[in-house]
């Protein structure tokens, strides 16, 4: 089944109630309301509510969700139950923080391997992951890995993008500093650690 | 001036138009029409116009928008004309990333203060800036640091916070893996650098 016509925010929202669903099931809870949901994750019932019914709605009027259902469902429309293996490129400070960083598991995401251009680092082993040379980009095809996260220096980041878009990656997330142009068949997500930041003046108190 | 009611949404968008506005001033340009700014940043036309009207458009109709002053009142509506200091604390490979991404530097932040734990880290030099004990940390309020970017491991981040909030800081960026709490007044913004890896694939070709 593929949905039509969900507006990109609503795609943006769903891993957020997902990451929420999967520590209320790590919390023993088996169904919740919409209105302690929207509470939970600090999102508006309405929001919630409109973003699930481009789905159907998932819940039944009264007895609330069942968080397992809603877990499932959820992993059906993003592709989280298809796509799960991914590729890192750059070993780095960056990149040996993502290879760390416990999240990507939560969403079921395995980092299946991990390239980088120094040959001090190829060979080395961080998290189970051996760190190959990036000139083996080219059998991610043959190893059905078709997601790849860039966190190489921005000077880098196009080359091994065009690199990987050759080796059939079809998912790119980008945390470089810089834009990289793919053909539009490939998705790219650009992360700016920084822009976050941004936002918190806003709500800091003056003085 | 203190804007009221607007949503956090659009807040949380001001820092994207910020980004490109500061990227289409650097390329030279001056004024921009509200549809080039659209198709500029992605975003639909109405999204930016709603967003703008929240502080009075910005805008003169047929004329487009003066760069510069979109630039300078984007600014002060987040206050990043006032708050522009911050200290990071972990120098792990994450906060080491923190410390070299030029991102931040793009918004007018200067990260002028990082600390750790770890004596062998202490005393080095990351990008001119001097790793210090944790233990200083109560030395941010003398020095007027209140935006802190936390980079510690999930287990020491509660009290790394507790610790920041005690030192005065009322905005934190937290990029460990686990939920911290704080009083009221102080503003988190917890980052999942996994969260946006979870919907590539809902826009990856099948097969």
């Amino acid at each position: 089944m593929r949905y039509r016509k969900i507006p990109d925010e609503t795609i943006r929202r769903l891993p957020v109630y997902l990451r929420g669903l999967l520590s209320l099931l790590q919390e023993g809870q088996k169904r919740i309301s919409s209105h302690n949901l929207a509470n939970y994750l600090a999102i508006y019932p309405w929001q919630i509510r409109k973003d699930f019914s481009y789905f159907g709605g998932f819940g039944t009027p009264g007895v609330g969700y069942d968080i397992k259902n809603l877990i499932k469902q959820i992993n059906k429309i993003l592709k989280l139950d298809i796509v799960n293996k991914a590729a890192l490129v750059g070993v780095g400070n960056l990149g040996s923080a993502v290879l760390a960083y416990p999240g990507f598991a939560i969403y079921g995401f395995n980092i299946a391997a991990a390239f980088d251009k120094n040959p001090k680092k190829i060979g080395k082993k961080i998290k189970n992951v051996t760190i190959e040379d990036v000139s083996n980009l080219r059998t991610l095809k043959k190893r059905k890995i078709k997601l790849a996260i860039i966190a190489v220096p921005g000077d880098a980041a196009q080359l091994t993008a065009t690199a990987l878009v050759k080796a059939g990656v079809t998912g790119i997330l980008n945390f470089s500093p810089c834009r990289i142009t793919v053909p539009k068949r490939v998705k790219v997500i650009s992360i700016d650690i920084a822009i976050d930041l941004a936002r918190l003046p806003y709500y800091m108190p003056a003085g």
